[in-house]
């Protein structure tokens, strides 16, 4: 792949300060790069040293003007930076079509171009797109369907009647339409709820590795458009994740919460069941809401509360020794005065 | 599956209000249920309107007397929703032999109508019950022995010589018996201490997906009857389970941990190694126990602390800030005392 | 296996009380040993009744100097302990060679004695050196090299070009080398940015079950000489995990930390992405840096404090109601003495 620093700036929309015509043959961090490589900088301490990378072109934000090296000037280089290497590293996968290896069920329908790797299986009345990769492992049950240009790495679990959308990503291990977690109690034994539900996953969504998925008890588990989760999260059965949602590794959400669009759950951050997250709400690093959170909101701690308190919160608390001293102090005081 | 109204309520030992002939073709929740579905109204929010859903049938607690529905009035709602809905969705799976993709090792004895899917691994000297299924990528180790009716979901690894009950279910992607954490240090560097012992896990017991249940160092880690874990749960060397046990999703429990019968740990609670939980013991979520809890006792908080004295000191934290400012108020208004 | 207890004590560097020449023909735990097994007593509670094992030697620390029972007393008996029970169970894998059921790419090279099972999937350009174990369900991606006596559990992943040492094992479930959680946002939608580096594992690492560790954005992400991690741990992509670190159950690393030499991570602690964690630090159970910490210190707590601080925190929460009603209780007798 060669381009010139020009079609790069014109790819993520940024400004050219130098040769635009110099060609690029490749994208690496600032201190890795070499003669052919475009870099970025975008931390206050790459900005200072921007002439001491080996690459020839540096894309820069825009309070960057002048260097000896050639800038792509752009207000987001973290995004250009993504839309670039997706450029130079496009992973060409070779279409495999259908190893003699994998086992495939009854009434199989499947688009073009599709790479079932040996050691896979498909149940009865599955429906691929295009393009749809299937690694080594994979275990799709009967009736999933799947839209086009989907991967599913190895070892990954679907199970029956699960669908999914387009352009979808599921990362090795992870286990899509697991029974959710219902059980009624007679007071002394549990009794399991049949789990007839499915899990509906939506374009765009990209699932993380080892994550557990479970079905709805009834009706669906909803993972939305453009939906992101890390590693070793767990849904339960019945959540709504909204569109362009983000759960951090090891996230945990309970059965029966709905959240918002534009939602972020922090690492290891999680819910109580049966609450609603609204819109564009941050819930913090290891925090857990305990009660259902209005839209807009940033909160932390256990049960959460609104972040901004919980800053507060966290400075006071290292003083709570000296808290717990001062008032032992004015108690005797406060006694002396009341006996003179 | 076609059944009476009257059916129904002698399965669940509830009371008919309305017309015990008519017949129930199936179950479903309150908004989607059709006119010959049964659903159920246990929440305060269903119970005020039982009228507008669209099933013919609903099961009520005992509080609820009259409809235009007919009504199946039970004790229980729940539970009987969970004997219902098992009733109408009783999985028929095929029995489909023994797979010729499958590999099975030397010494391999199993009862009759089992399911040995393709890509599954049997070891040398594994014992299976009657319709045992083990689903594609299920890996069952040496001298492994299971009872009957067990199902062991996909990707699922069960270690050697481990011991499974009867109506066990194992869910996808689930390691039973791998080594238990343990090393010993010479100051310097860490040693592995074989872990020679098994696991054990008895009648009835349900193994949520992507659990880790590491095999004890001596003698055998224990799950005992009826115990039911969700999914991502940590089970370390040594630890025994109790009956009718549950573990919610992400728990963490320390190795030679003991935990009696009837406990639930909610969400993401663990415990440290080597101590003793009590029966009847809630962990609240996200609760960490540092030390042995007493038989019945609700505890939260990290470390836990009782579940009372958890709920007081939430309310406080947040008053933090406000208690710190009334201090340093106090200490001034006493030094103008002292002073005058 | 036949062993003197003088050749056991001379293994442990332990001084013998009694026959040396007693032959040894198993390792047992304290209770359950017979009277050809040795057996250790390091806890107070054992070291009170050493007469009553069955075993006819007993592993002891040096503060013990006379029993019925012969006696190998040493400086550090858990030490030893590992050292003789690796003796007696050296596990002996019988060589399989590689199975006809096992898919393997191109340009495989492999060395001496390698055990490829059935239900192995090795990608292209794959190397591996002598006596290397692949369980069932192992999925190898392309240029994937690892060396000598490394065992990869059952249904591990390794995804390509990730470099793996020598006498590595990788317990059940785990998947190495997924991509890093790496997105940029515009705002509105996150854009996937590549995750092109690998995963280096060094020699003598021990990985547990169904971890996840992701590969860089660009470089590596190390985990360096006898690093031991335990169950469901994530480790972020970019992260470097220093000589000898221990990672407990449920530990989280987020990304591009860097983690020094001889730390600990007790269970389900982590860390905050971007920061550094000296040598031999210690992070308490459920705790979580926020911000780098300096060498040897020992924090706890969400974020994390210095441990002593935060054991005094911990006693002083339960309080604070007792503090909350002292607070007030203080105020009405100041505004008494203010009247008057």
């Amino acid at each position: 792949m060669e381009l010139s620093v020009g079609e790069i700036a014109e790819l993520v929309q940024g400004d050219v300060v130098g040769d635009g015509g110099f060609i690029i043959r490749g994208v690496a961090p600032f201190d890795e790069a070499g003669p052919n490589d475009i870099t970025f900088a975008a931390a206050a301490g790459y900005k200072k040293r921007i002439d001491e990378t080996k690459a020839c072109a540096v894309i820069v934000p825009l309070d960057v003007r002048q260097s000896k090296k050639i800038l792509v000037r752009v207000e987001n280089p973290h995004l250009a930076l993504a839309k670039v290497s997706t450029l130079f590293h496009a992973t060409l996968r070779p279409v495999t079509g259908i190893s003699q290896q994998a086992y495939v069920g009854n009434n199989f329908k499947c688009g073009k171009e599709v790479s079932i790797h040996p050691g896979v299986f498909i149940g009865d009345d599955v429906t691929l797109g295009d393009r749809v990769t299937l690694h080594p492992g994979a275990v799709v049950g009967n009736g999933v369907a799947m839209g086009n240009d989907v991967i599913i790495y190895p070892n990954v679990t679907i199970f029956e009647s699960c669908q999914i959308g387009s352009r979808v990503v599921i990362h090795a291990g992870s286990v899509i339409g697991s029974d959710g977690f219902g059980f009624a109690t007679d007071g002394d034994r549990y009794h399991k709820i049949p789990q007839i539900g499915i899990v509906r996953i939506d374009d765009d969504v990209e699932i993380g590795a080892c994550n557990t998925i479970d079905r709805a008890t009834f009706g669906q588990t909803w993972i939305k458009r453009r939906v992101k989760t890390d590693n070793l999260i767990h849904i339960g059965h019945n959540v709504v994740v909204g569109e362009d949602t983000v759960l951090v590794a090891q996230v945990g959400i309970s059965g029966s919460v709905t959240i918002g669009d534009h939602v972020i759950f922090a690492g290891r951050s999680g819910t109580s069941q049966n609450i609603t997250i609204g819109n564009r709400v941050t819930v913090g690093p290891q925090s857990v809401a305990f009660k259902s959170i209005p839209d807009g909101q940033i909160v932390s701690g256990i049960p959460a509360i609104p972040h901004r308190l919980w800053l507060k919160i966290s400075n006071i608390v290292p003083k709570l020794p000296d808290m717990k001293r001062k008032l032992a102090e004015l108690e005797r005081r406060v006694k002396k005065l009341e006996k003179s």
